[in-house]
């Protein structure tokens, strides 16, 4: 598991042994089960999040009762309210797990610990931020403007291989048609 | 001009003088006329746009012609097409400005210089696309799922005092709705 996440890391900067081993000190593994919740919409997330195995979804609730997906976090991928993570206010979204999934997560201070001593992680995560700016930013732009079976061919490149391994229902959900529709599209 | 950007830049790192002046020198000065382009879908962007005065638009334009406005830079954001920026592809997005806009531009090449002579920036730019990361997430969730009038009021929240400066068709556009009802939505 360790070796995923230095991975992950060391596709935007390099570091030594001794950084290697400070940041794992800073971590923290758990396996949450399918349907366990990482985060309810209210509470306040205190962790950034990395999917090591499984796949988390964060969604948000509308006053009707139903379910928007804004994302979805498999393998790989890092997961968070990063609203309620900055500020500490209350979060807007809630996280769970959609199969069961393996994670690794950072506390807050340990993120600032992880900056002040090793500041070649301010470049990663800038660089993380930067590539989840440029997905969300093709989020909108499908939402506002693409047919369904544009937005479908946006999430298979957004996500490679995830339309395998979770529930149909999510994805639907996920592209803003129903469960029926998307069945019918994948077809074509 | 000068004096806007230390500011902003001021919000998330403290630069000395030297640091000030080396990170000026890195800067280019522009005006653009109302409905100016800056950039247009399919031309590759260049550069990292901080708005001094007035305000751009970044939107894109489906197969029907009709446009979608992805956000707005007023005085005090940056703007650019990030994906295009990164990887050096055509951009999917087309930036003009809506009334007369003072900007300050930095390159790809004098960024990277930046970020190797005051490797602080790394901290701005995380900061920055942290914060960039949450509008966006709220603009997802709020397209999603909530009602004209909830998107009317987070519009509100996310560019205070923007509605008097532009015109409206621009606004309505941005919420997804047709200035008319737009009209009528502002006057309840």
């Amino acid at each position: 598991m360790y070796q995923l996440i230095l991975s992950n890391v060391a596709k935007h900067i390099s570091l030594t042994e001794e950084e290697e081993l400070f940041f794992l000190s800073l971590l923290k593994l758990k396996t949450i089960k399918r349907k366990e919740f990482l985060l309810k919409e209210g509470g306040v997330s205190r962790y950034q999040t990395f999917v090591a195995k499984g796949c988390l979804r964060t969604y948000t609730i509308d006053d009707m009762g139903k379910e928007h997906i804004v994302m979805f976090s498999p393998e790989d991928w890092w997961s968070g309210d990063m609203y309620s993570f900055i500020t500490g206010k209350p979060a807007a979204y809630t996280i769970d797990a959609l199969v069961k999934t393996d994670i690794i997560q950072i506390s807050k201070n340990n993120l600032e610990k992880l900056y002040e001593k090793i500041p070649k992680f301010e470049r990663f995560f800038r660089m993380l931020f930067q590539n989840a700016f440029v997905i969300y930013q093709n989020r909108i732009t499908s939402n506002l403007s693409q047919k369904a079976n544009e937005r479908h061919k946006q999430f298979i490149k957004t996500y490679p291989g995830l339309e395998q391994k979770i529930a149909q229902k999510y994805i639907a959900s996920f592209l803003g048609v129903t469960p029926e529709f998307y069945s019918a599209m994948k077809q074509k």
